[in-house]
């Protein structure tokens, strides 16, 4: 399969997907699912960095099955931003909800990149999975450096 | 497709697909993962259950998409129970390390309900999810009583 079709076939899984999407009794649930969300998120994350960068070994199914799970949890911290979510145990800026088309654009982007990410992982070609890695890191910093705070 | 088939054939696909599995720094990494998979896999399965028990409106794509999250969230956190991850900001009791096997066949237990919870979500029969809900439900809380401390 070409490179393109492969992206699109991603694409359209994508898109077909049923989001799981949650709901909260409060507050602080909703913070709580989204921290505990991108900790899983960013623990696979840093795995396929590992092994793309050579600090751990390359293993291209773990790399693949990392990819994918990070594809599909990208999907589901967006609806814990609700009103009312900014105030309590976060480092969510108040421009999350200031600016909220740009959050999500900043969102989408990740969304995307890691969506290639994964189209790279299946693949099994690490030069492949190394650049899109990198690109995927800098819409992860991107939205990290303007929307989180310290 | 018949019941038993559809049983067949969920119980095929989780055992083959690859488990993405996590590598930790440290035992605060480990536990903060293990924990943070569990509120999510929480969360989904909680909103399982508000449609089965008509809390929520019941829709059946919802419920499959929950159920698939859950099943493929099941498999990650046992690894992070690894030695010396006892100690920190955890509720896991000692009988996890002094116990494995029988935390093991606990965690194997909840493993092979979610994926029953999962087929039955796929057939879209309310009756189905609620049986499958509530025998998830003994599975999780049988782990907690014994395992998880206050």
């Amino acid at each position: 399969m070409k490179k393109s079709m492969q992206w699109a076939a991603t694409i359209a899984a994508v898109a077909f997907a049923v989001p799981a999407m949650a709901q909260f009794k409060n507050a602080d649930e909703s913070i709580k699912y989204r921290q505990s969300v991108f900790t899983v998120m960013g623990q696979h994350f840093s795995q396929i960095g590992a092994m793309a960068n050579g600090r751990a070994p390359f293993d291209a199914q773990k790399v693949k099955a990392d990819a994918a799970l990070v594809l599909s949890l990208s999907q589901l911290p967006w609806v814990a931003f609700g009103a009312g979510t900014d105030l309590g145990n976060t480092k969510a800026k108040p421009e999350i909800w200031q600016e909220q088309a740009k959050f999500k654009a900043a969102g989408d982007k990740a969304m995307s990149e890691l969506a290639r990410l994964d189209a790279a992982a299946k693949t099994g070609n690490i030069d492949q999975i190394k650049a899109a890695f990198g690109a995927a890191g800098q819409s992860c910093k991107a939205c990290h450096d303007v929307y989180r705070g310290k």
